[in-house]
């Protein structure tokens, strides 16, 4: 019902704002856009792409063999589907290793507990690290703990991420992103924390994790949600428990990997682009399907589809497929970084988005543009109103992920939110393979990418404004 | 609505059958497994007793330190809980070390893929075996295999168990039980398949295998969902894909292990004995929580609550928490020929059931009993009827798993059936952990196996004639 009224609305806006003013946004530019997003429907392409880059390549681990077949596959198939350029630009990054990871339960009761490294952890001295675990019920806790207290003690976090989605997922996640830092300054020797994941399944969470200049760095790993429960409940014996953690994960100088890069060259301005984004490396652990091999399928579709809508938009519309987005949007920063500084190109970005949220059909249009611009951004997104898409009334889009490093360089954005999934039933974990992936729903987000992309290249219109 | 209807029906039932003849279940007998089963309900023993045999033991494993674990934390409980009598009976058996297990993908894409080795198989020679796959949509496919036609290949049976409970387990399993058989006969080096289970969870599922004499014997191991329709995407490329399998899997020469059983005592016969059973092994991958460690919680919990009862059944309530069922029904089988041949007391059981089903709740009751008793086990089933448990009118069960040995050997025996579940996602996998254990279930399964037992032990009927 809900979606029933919206979409009346907006068919009622679109009506509305054609017959009230001389829009830059003309009913040629909408009847196009249309044409292509329904072209884009029966299309099999998304679906093809994301089978065949999971099939072919797998995962796509920043710096590694992977990681390279990953940027041959994308530049492979790019050219294949005609894209006018395809290039890449280099990114230096310090290549890390996963290494094996066990922990064992020594005292009171003997288990082999499922954990995976978190990214860019170290390892421990080998032969492993032997010690009592201290329970924190969540990261604030471990942030108060005194210097000294966990001299010689293994941190636990054990709060179970909340399933309600980004927000849960950013609360919980601090215990991750900031854990080693926290319990490092009260002396631990490594922390461990329950997967960031709201999964019951024995396919521990991975992601990454950040030491600090000047503090001590101590292996960092995850327990899988049944294993944390596990270790829950042994701890509520009151007797102390006791683990013996082993891995080898370490990190290497710089290597060169790259963002690649391939455009749709616009027929009066190619310089200025708009640009469609997701990232192309993933974690090692499943194929990156969802995280973020859908994004990469849908904004090459996209692209794709609008080469094949027959009609050049004015400006270009470029697809980016940003490097090691996991370690910290190295790849985005370095493009910031590039266009900004060395090519000072970075204001031909007309407009940016990103895709990275795993198979969630898009639902919902949120614009982040300059005031006088912003009608023609709510117009564009009342032409994907039919489609169930609705605009948000909010201004203050910056893009996600990598792209809103972009955003919060001055890039204008526009993010695209999706329907709730079980998405973090799967991130960063072995689980993140095509099977997960809702074919009909990325083959909708390549069709939403598609219409909001052409007609954001082919509008004479300043988004900065 | 058709829950309250049969309930409605056994209450009349249970109402005519009492007015119209002199039953040997009398009211007293009825109301007295009433009270057991209500005051069942309101106990948390079922559930601290799972908790504890997954917290304190973890996976019991044949013939490991973990399964001895697992005895001596069973024989303790029962003699905690107070049971009159508590022992082990001996079973030879040949212990089986799973090792390590790897598949990678070669050619023409290269994957890690996550497999583990059945029960009981071989290993591979040293440093692996290399070959090209040989797919087989189907066991049946496999086993017209002609000979020498799969000579140095590695044959792969890509069927996927259809969701439709045991039907669906015993169709696809045949390629899990005798798939290494046929593969062998055609000259295969090795055979994989895809795990015999329901979920898309990267998390293999293992299960017992065989060999046949005179038929070479090679390593078996099972894909995981996911990395088996991933090996199915590459083979449709239609080049010759290549697996390389290491295994390290090999078994012993025979150790014992032991049934363990424990027994309320009957006060008027009580060398004639009701035996509700489960198995105390389980396979390593979890922590043995589903299989079958609600099994064994639930019976132990059942002769608890009819000890609590503070009124002893005339003949005896024995549980069996029997050994190596994984392996082939091992522990069962030692009993049925020591019980028949050595002790010759087998006629001594009066009536047997088993509980290997997971976290179902159950909800109807069969009985498998000689023609004059069936009217007394339907009365019993009514008694069973108010907890939404209804008596099937067939008369043919035969005991589930080790149990069906011992119903075979012409043990009377009741089968009780539970709601179809998600049992077959993680059965034989690393996520057969606690948190899959639905509580509540369990504490209606033991009130039902106390009542029905309770009964089964007290009336005076000869279950056999």
């Amino acid at each position: 019902m809900k979606k029933f009224a919206l979409i009346a609305l907006a068919s009622m806006a679109v009506s509305f704002s054609s017959v009230a003013q001389e829009s830059p946004l003309t009913q040629e530019m909408k009847d196009h856009a249309v044409k292509i997003g329904e072209a884009a429907y029966k299309s099999n392409l998304t679906k093809d792409l994301i089978t065949s880059l999971t099939t072919e390549v797998g995962h796509r681990l920043a710096g590694t063999a992977n990681d390279k077949k990953g940027r041959e596959w994308a530049m492979r198939k790019m050219r294949e589907m005609g894209f006018d350029r395809v290039w890449e630009e280099p990114v230096d990054f310090p290549l890390w290793h996963r290494g094996s990871a066990s922990l064992e339960m020594t005292a009171p009761f003997e288990h082999d507990l499922h954990i995976v490294a978190l990214g860019t952890s170290i390892g421990t001295p080998e032969g492993g690290l032997t010690a009592e675990v201290v329970q924190f019920d969540e990261y604030k806790d471990l942030v108060e703990a005194e210097p000294n207290s966990l001299d010689g003690k293994i941190a636990y976090v054990s709060l179970r991420m909340a399933k309600t989605g980004l927000k849960g997922y950013g609360y919980a996640g601090q215990a991750r992103r900031m854990g080693s830092v926290a319990a490092a300054k009260a002396g631990a020797s490594a922390i461990i924390i329950r997967s960031i994941g709201t999964d019951d399944n024995r396919t521990p969470h991975t992601g990454s994790m950040n030491y600090e200049d000047g503090v001590t760095k101590i292996p960092a790993a995850a327990l899988s949600n049944p294993d944390a429960d596990l270790l829950d409940n042994a701890l509520k014996y009151g007797e102390p428990v006791t683990l013996k953690l082993e891995m080898s994960s370490h990190s290497h100088d710089p290597v060169v990997t790259y963002n690649v890069l391939g455009e749709i060259t616009g027929s009066e301005d190619p310089e200025k682009a708009v640009l469609i984004g997701a990232h192309l490396d993933s974690w090692d652990l499943g194929t990156g399907a969802l995280d973020d091999g859908t994004g990469v399928s849908i904004v090459m579709s996209a692209a794709k589809h609008i080469l094949d809508g027959g009609k050049r938009p004015k400006r270009s519309v470029r697809v980016i497929l940003f490097a090691a987005e996991e370690e910290g949007l190295i790849g985005a920063r370095e493009y910031v970084r590039a266009h900004k500084e060395d090519h000072k190109d970075f204001d031909n970005i007309l407009l940016g988005a990103e895709w990275d949220s795993g198979t969630g059909r898009i639902i919902n249009f949120a614009p982040g543009v300059g005031p006088t611009s912003l009608s023609v951004a709510r117009e564009i997104g009342y032409v994907l109103a039919p489609y169930g898409v609705a605009t948000l009334m909010t201004n203050t889009a910056k893009g996600q992920s990598d792209m809103s490093l972009l955003g919060n360089a001055g890039m204008p954005a526009v993010n695209l939110g999706m329907e709730p999934t079980n998405y973090f039933d799967f991130h960063h974990t072995a689980n993140d393979t095509l099977d997960k992936v809702d074919m009909d729903a990325i083959t909708h987000n390549a069709a939403i990418y598609a219409m909001f992309s052409y007609m954001a290249a082919d509008v004479d219109v300043d988004f900065t404004k």
